[in-house]
């Protein structure tokens, strides 16, 4: 077996079996030893953990290191194969290094852990508050600029339509479009490039332990949420609701820290909360509290954190994160009740309503339950093709239009054509309705006759919201087939095109839209065979029609269901919209991945799935570690600390602290592990056991926190050669039980740990007299 | 320090200092060594990690074990100490032990991975559907009992009203009660006791590994269904709605094992999910379609799953346990509706429906807020009395109600009584109401005038299910204050009294109804106050109320507020309920534990928190494991392991296997970790090297699964003279990847493990060198 010839040709493991003397020469300056290359790792299924390092010790313990991700960004690679991961990528740590100063600082804090809690709980009102706040802020600036937008645009055609020259009406409109367009996408471009899209996988990421760089700065949230203005009020198919769990989720990773590090403002407080672990628990309740205020639906809110990111679900979590949903669609319901007129009402739970259903009259029966699954069944073959045409266009950006000037002009592209096609079709579309009994927010007369408006316009000539509520409510007849088929087919190109451009915006609703389109088509077509069976009510069926298309698009079912039931207002629909979203998202997994999910793949993020590759069972941790590492003596020499961390080779997070006991000729084993974070620090404030005093400084975890999240980099650090000579003790900083696996352990175990204890570091450790297991496990191969 | 003293005293590590030949002696005859034993473990918080136990190997590698559990059941044993945790339970193992055999499986079942994957979808379809038709079930017998039996008393009244002898109608209508409750009573306390009560509680501790004896067996569905039957058409203050959630977890364990070990029928399907792990998650989704079909709340159900039971979320699962809820209440809706008459209507999603409220004309508004906030706070008050009670009164009926005989007189008593107190209120009670306008069941005129029925009635002579409703929806002026008033407080003594009887029951729909009771109080108090204010709607505040005191006494909160959501078929009071049950919860944990999670402390159940105790801090694994524990050698001896397993001191579940290589003096570290299962089932099989052949007889993993879950006790194996002799080569079988831990690991960080991995047992282990780092720790606590 080829397998077993490249193990035994891995002669670096024998190391462990050579007498001591001849172990030495191989120590290296950096206090590491460099081990001849292993085996090259080839099994693809395995590079979603991550790059992979090896450490093997001076000492007959062997220890390993299984890594997650790599240190240095380098912010402008561009990934030209999709296969391989990214290097520009960082994992967060949920672990905490339980070092010295963390245990004594708990146990002091036992005595004020209700304060702890209580400022939690604090944080997470104002999460809600600020992300409710945020989410009417751009509700209330999109709605004006739109209403004035289409204001301009219609008086302009009403004046065009009788003189003629409506070419002019085209121009001013696409310029229009096309201006707000560029705005939008300048500022994403040229100053976060990070804002654009919807920020949901980015958001997956963070809470799947990958830390995107700038992807929770303030300088983001400006720019996501000017964009997302910008990208509505453009006309681009797009939707507000997407980019508030990303503004959610940096509002909370900004308030739980208590200081802006872009502002440099420290509001020293909140500084428990300083680390990843605490600070990923804050992103999901304000992603959780932006889902709330987007869709006034705060369990789908708690649902979508949990079921996008939260490996392991603790009921405190749960309880606070669901707290600050309630507050987010709280807040935006009081605000924009008050800013509509009717304090007291309460009526606006979301920036998206679906609006009152009348579930009396509409319920549903049950022969109806095989129509929703071939719904469910449409809406996941058009999703899976929405997300392999968008997968290809995808991969042309990355190729082709990676200059931020080309990615602006693409998006004013985009805006222009928007535009035309819209008026094209409204130009062309002969289907006029009586004005009176519709609730139409910017009749287009154009050709029509007095008293009636043209229908293709209440689709094309509103923001995408709106129309998805029209088409879920307008009374039966009020839209042509011709007209929704036209309609369905042009926003669903449309929205492909424009989901990827560099504009910060979402496609929660020109899916729902494309859907909604296809799904009222569909009820007329419904009505019609059944010659107008009072069941046969379109506006049941845009609805499911948007689920499925939803569902078939980003693929997330328990969420997406409690979201649509929220939205809905109803929980009579929350069954078929169950079955319609569970289809599709079979049916759409059959033939694609989900586009969130494709996306993360084509940034080459190394993203952990919930299970391990069904590949990866006939591996162990062995095979996966990788090399060479190097490791640290428990009191070692200052410049041999500061050459590793400038060593580009090991450009690793964590180093394993080994035992040097001068006394002994028998070096002993894993004494603990410490972070190349906590090292700069230490650096930084010059904790070293000078040669005069020979004591050693004493540091705070006041001192780590401060500098957490943006550590400097070891180049910025100046050690002068005298400081160079002094030692460190790294006992007191080290985490003295790091968590280990032992060689054998099969992937799926590594795998699991890694998962859900949200590690960043493992460390692989090996017992003494290796030969027998090494044996073993040749034999067992060899059967 | 004490502590420290303690610590020095505890002299057997130092075993591992001293030269190998001093310590072989110490090795008996079991394989293990046994130490003096360790100083006594005095911190209470711990306790609930269960028992301890050190393992200390017979070289210089330490190696110690955690263990969770303990093996042989007392189940007679009543715990007369509440503060200490009982013998008497087991711990489920969610840890794979990956052994040789079991990896093998793993890589030739990739290929079939999909079969796998279709098979658990299969089985959770079977779970909904079964679970479903067990409510239909219940629903319908309950109903045809109950109207047969208030047909008989009420005829009987009618005709006594007029004629008195009134009291004959009593004693009728109290032996009919009496006479149901003693059948339901006897079932269970002779039968089955473990189905007594809602069952939540144990399927709790199930979900959290905890396994409760007979919890999920057969015979105790059978019980259970039948027991609730009785208890409610006996007319107790209860419902059975908790008993569902139970009956779904017993359904969906056996379905998954594809075969009933009580029946002795295997079906020889589903054989790969004969673990704990595997099984573990098909409970889940039994829990949730029984809260499914309970309430007609399948997303509820998935919460209910979720924040009770797991701790790792994983997505696949999450939407398995979606697809079983959605199955369940689909059953029952489609069988009842059949039912009912009306088969394309479904219209009955769960066994209790709160009925539809008009919430366009009953929203609330922003003023009604603290209101809602005010009966929270109330429900908090109520509900923590209710749990204090309770509280001494369990303790009261563990200390002097556990004969059976005892506990079925005193569920007849309560039978009586609860009929008597009926029936003397009523007679009481002058609250007549015109009968017109007014759906009422059972109306009883009994002294009211013609037309007119008793309003107490209503409540009192009905079942709990249909009172809820009725004090949810009838109009304004359908009951007099006074009488809501009696009712509560009669009513909450009585469900008191009768949550924690020997009767299979749920606490569910009788603190709905208290709650609905003051709720409907308090409303129709507000509506005097503000004058008749149109808000003022007292089946709102029902509502409310009902919410409150059910989140009072249970202290849910995510899962309840999507559970009464579905419930009322809308989610227009989902945001109130929200604030009504988290103030209910935070008030109520101010002042008493939740229900059921007392009624786990009271059975000393070791049940593992979401987070470790705060006093733990200070702890660190060395500190709390125990001795002494035996371990095993690789290849070890068929009669070491036979005394082994015999020998009651060592009454430990896994036992970590090492190294024993006769060439060298060095004996090695730990190899690996075998289970006590998996040794039972090597000696029945006789796997053994005998002397003859020198060929060790393979084992297959199916016959460890055909074992599963009641493997025999040792002593049921015989065992010759000659086989004692021979040796059993564990390598095959162990796992060789156990998880460990170091000494010094805090035990927040032990906690964490066990509680994310869903551990049984975890190795301690130690350096070689244990000197430096055991100073070390010393140092660092005298400082």
């Amino acid at each position: 077996m080829a397998n077993v010839a490249k193990k035994v040709s891995w002669s670096g493991l024998d190391l462990a079996e050579e007498p001591m003397g001849e172990v030495t020469p191989l120590l290296n300056g950096t206090g590491g030893t460099v081990l001849p290359p292993p085996r090259q790792f080839t099994h693809s299924s395995f590079l979603r953990i991550g790059r992979l390092s090896t450490v093997d010790l001076d000492d007959d313990d062997d220890v390993r290191e299984l890594e997650v991700d790599v240190l240095r960004p380098f912010p402008n690679e561009i990934p030209h194969n999709e296969k391989l991961l990214s290097l520009k990528y960082e994992s967060l740590d949920y672990d905490n290094s339980e070092n010295q100063l963390f245990l004594e600082e708990e146990r002091r804090i036992n005595h004020t852990a209700q304060t702890v809690e209580i400022k939690r709980w604090i944080i997470c009102a104002m999460i809600g508050i600020l992300t409710g706040l945020v989410a009417c802020f751009i509700d209330i600036v999109v709605e004006n600029l739109a209403r004035l937008k289409y204001q301009v645009v219609k008086d302009n055609i009403d004046k065009f339509t009788e003189t003629g020259g409506l070419s002019f009406s085209l121009l001013l409109w696409a310029t229009m479009n096309a201006s707000f367009v560029m705005v939008g996408s300048i500022i994403v471009a040229f100053i976060e490039p990070v804002a654009a899209g919807s920020g949901i996988p980015q958001i997956k990421c963070y809470l799947n332990g990958v830390k995107i760089p700038h992807v929770v700065r303030l300088k983001t949230l400006v720019v996501k949420v000017c964009g997302v203005i910008l990208s509505v009020v453009g006309g681009l198919a797009v939707g507000k609701e997407g980019p508030m769990i990303h503004s959610g989720a940096i509002i909370a990773a900004g308030i739980s820290q208590g200081r802006s590090t872009s502002l440099k403002k420290d509001f020293k407080i909140f500084e428990y909360f300083r680390r990843d672990t605490e600070k990923r628990d804050f992103v999901s309740a304000g992603a959780a509290a932006g889902v709330s205020a987007a869709f006034g639906a705060p369990v789908g809110g708690v649902l979508f954190s949990l079921e996008e990111g939260a490996s392991f679900w603790n009921q405190f979590l749960t309880w606070r994160i669901f707290f600050a949903s309630m507050i987010s669609t709280f807040t935006l319901n009081s605000v924009l009740s008050v800013y509509n007129g009717n304090p007291w009402d309460l009526s606006s739970p979301g920036l998206i309503n679906f609006g009152r259903f009348d579930t009396e009259k509409m319920g549903y029966t049950i022969q109806e339950i095989p129509i929703f699954i071939f719904m469910g069944v449409v809406g996941g073959i058009l999703g899976a093709m929405f997300n392999a045409l968008n997968c290809c266009l995808t991969m042309f950006r990355i190729r082709y239009i990676h200059r931020p000037c080309l990615q602006v002009v693409e998006a004013m592209l985009v805006g222009a054509v928007t535009a035309t096609v819209g008026f094209v079709m409204i130009y062309c579309s002969r289907d006029c309705q009586p004005l009176q009994g519709n609730t139409v927010a910017h009749p287009l007369q154009l050709f029509c006759a007095d008293g009636e408006y043209n229908s293709m316009a209440t689709t094309f000539f509103n923001t995408p919201e709106k129309s998805v509520v029209s088409l879920f409510h307008d009374p039966p007849g009020s839209y042509n087939p011709m007209t929704l088929g036209m309609f369905t087919l042009m926003y669903f190109f449309l929205a492909c095109w424009t989901y990827g451009l560099t504009v910060s915006a979402g496609v929660f609703i020109p899916s729902l839209l494309i859907g909604a389109a296809w799904g009222r088509l569909f009820g007329i077509a419904l009505s019609l065979m059944t010659g107008g069976a009072i069941w046969a009510d379109p506006g049941k069926y845009a609805l499911m029609g948007a689920a499925a298309q939803l569902g078939g698009i980003v693929r997330m079912t328990l969420s997406l269901t409690v979201i649509m039931m929220e939205a809905t207002g109803s929980v009579t629909y929350g069954f078929p919209i169950m079955l319609v979203l569970m289809t599709a998202k079979i049916v759409g997994d059959y033939f694609a991945e989900g586009l969130y999910d494709m996306h993360i793949q084509l940034q080459s993020i190394p993203f952990l799935h919930w299970e391990a590759p069904v590949t990866s069972h006939s591996l162990t941790a062995r095979e996966v570690m990788s090399t060479p590492v190097t490791c640290l003596r428990r009191v070692e020499k200052v410049g041999t600390i500061v050459d590793m961390l400038s060593d580009t080779a090991s450009n690793h997070n964590g180093f394993p602290v080994v035992e040097s006991n001068p006394d002994t000729t028998q070096v002993a084993g894993l004494r603990g592990l410490v972070l190349r974070s906590q090292l700069i620090v230490l650096l930084k404030h010059k904790v070293f056991v000078e040669r005069a005093s020979l004591i050693q400084r004493r540091l705070k975890l006041k001192d780590f926190r401060d500098a957490y999240p943006r550590f400097p980099p070891i180049q910025s650090i100046h050690v002068s050669q005298d400081e160079r000579e002094c030692m460190m003790d790294l006992t007191e900083f080290m985490n003295p039980s790091p968590y280990t696996v032992p060689q054998e352990a099969s992937l799926p175990r590594v795998f699991k740990l890694f998962r859900a204890l949200g590690l960043r570091h493992l460390v692989v450790v090996d017992n003494r007299n290796e030969v027998s297991s090494w044996q073993w496990v040749l034999d067992r191969e060899m059967e």
